[in-house]
């Protein structure tokens, strides 16, 4: 099943893809739904952001590759997260699907897409087990972890780095049959494919992440976890368009415009 | 004028405080309100956490010093933040006034408070310059920035050692008319006084960071903004009380429990 969260006729809804159209519902996925007879066009509606997380979570480094290539550039030993420790992005900086990622006048030329498989969590979870963890998982969408490397490399925190508004594009609906261990992420700037790898590929796992979280955190229904990149991301410019697939979801599509250009 | 966010009757609401009661309102201090006729005694109602924020801003490293005893703690030189460059901490961990800070059974004995003044945001702000930035704050709260410093100094995030479940005291209300400048920020534990600092000796204060961040990022109503706290705060453990208060505001006061004692 396919939810999306769209705009039609000025109202914001939840709604179920069958093919080329959307069925609203009323309620949402996460307290509850009835179908309605409404049906719209998906050429017709404005994807929103799948769900505005109460918290939002981000594994940061979890691809063996994307570490050792990532100091390597900085000119430093790679160092493996040795624990599932998650990180936080901020919700100011969420775009949807389709909408531009605009790059601020002041950024550097080292503005970078990053490719992630998301978890949105379905029920309120506490201590559960690594065995148990996927269960709280409603479904699964896209985000790009957009970064500014000059930034991330010498403020203090990720706040601008990652943070910037519109930095985090998520979407562009959440996939509930999802095979984890067959997907695979592909990357494609202005259509040409500039990395592709196994989603799956991780250092530590989606259900070790949730396990480990939910023993000193409460997980929330809309609560997202955002699970890291593999390999060396390229820079984007103004113009540019970042298209990122998961296999089994979908595609994530976001052109770029550079502030005041 | 004094916002309460409480719960009478089963019911979550807003009201306004006067004396010894809260008057209810339709509404909230952001999107609008009507006051209704509806009184409580505020010995009645149960505190709730004044706002959920969109984003969970703090400055984290804020007083001079904080740092260097911090620093002297750890065997380092201090090293004063150079830029306002904002943090973050996450909803999950939040609580109110009179609610316990529960501390996990595997934490260490280095449990810490840190007394924070906090910003409630207004207004949707984007752009807007250091002089005007206070216009966009609805009024003040106070916050405990619980650390568990262990886990701070050791894991790759602050996600257990500042936001494990209830290490995030806030409230116990929002202040609208509050003179920054003139307020005091004293703690106690078990009605003993274990610190007392200018509320407004901040490296970076309240305008720059808002106006800096806010370059980047769109600041939404409810936000919230932590200042950072200075000096070096004491252990808590399994039976203490801790109280915050910023002169102005009020107190926000939590008893500590030790998980499975």
């Amino acid at each position: 099943m396919r939810w999306l969260r769209y705009e039609a006729n000025g109202q914001e809804s939840y709604g179920i893809i069958e093919g080329d159209e959307v069925v609203a519902v009323n309620g949402d996925p996460f307290a509850g739904y009835e179908v309605t007879r409404t049906k719209y066009k998906l050429s017709h509606v404005k994807y929103l952001v799948p769900v505005i997380p109460r918290t939002f979570y981000a594994a940061g480094l979890n691809y063996a590759e994307h570490v050792t290539e990532m100091a390597k550039k900085r000119g430093e030993e790679p160092k493996l997260p040795p624990e599932a420790d998650i990180g936080y992005r901020a919700n100011n900086a969420l775009i949807a699907h389709r909408e531009n990622i605009v790059i601020p006048a002041d950024a550097g030329e080292l503005v970078q897409y990053e490719a992630e498989l998301v978890a949105v969590i379905g029920t309120k979870t506490k201590n559960i087990s690594e065995h148990e963890a996927l269960s709280c998982v409603l479904g699964w969408t896209i985000g790009n972890d957009m970064s500014e490397r000059t930034w991330q490399r010498n403020d203090r925190t990720l706040w601008r780095a990652k943070n910037t508004d519109t930095f985090k594009p998520m979407g562009p609906w959440i996939e509930t049959d999802f095979d984890l261990d067959a997907a695979v992420t592909i990357v494609r700037v202005n259509d040409e494919v500039t990395d592709k790898f196994r989603t799956n590929h991780m250092i530590h796992g989606v259900a070790k992440f949730i396990a480990r979280m939910s023993r000193y955190l409460t997980l929330y229904p809309g609560d997202v976890v955002w699970m890291g990149t593999e390999g060396a991301p390229r820079n984007l410019k103004h113009g540019d368009v970042c298209e990122i697939e998961i296999t089994g979801i979908g595609i994530l599509r976001n052109p770029l415009v550079r502030e005041g250009m």
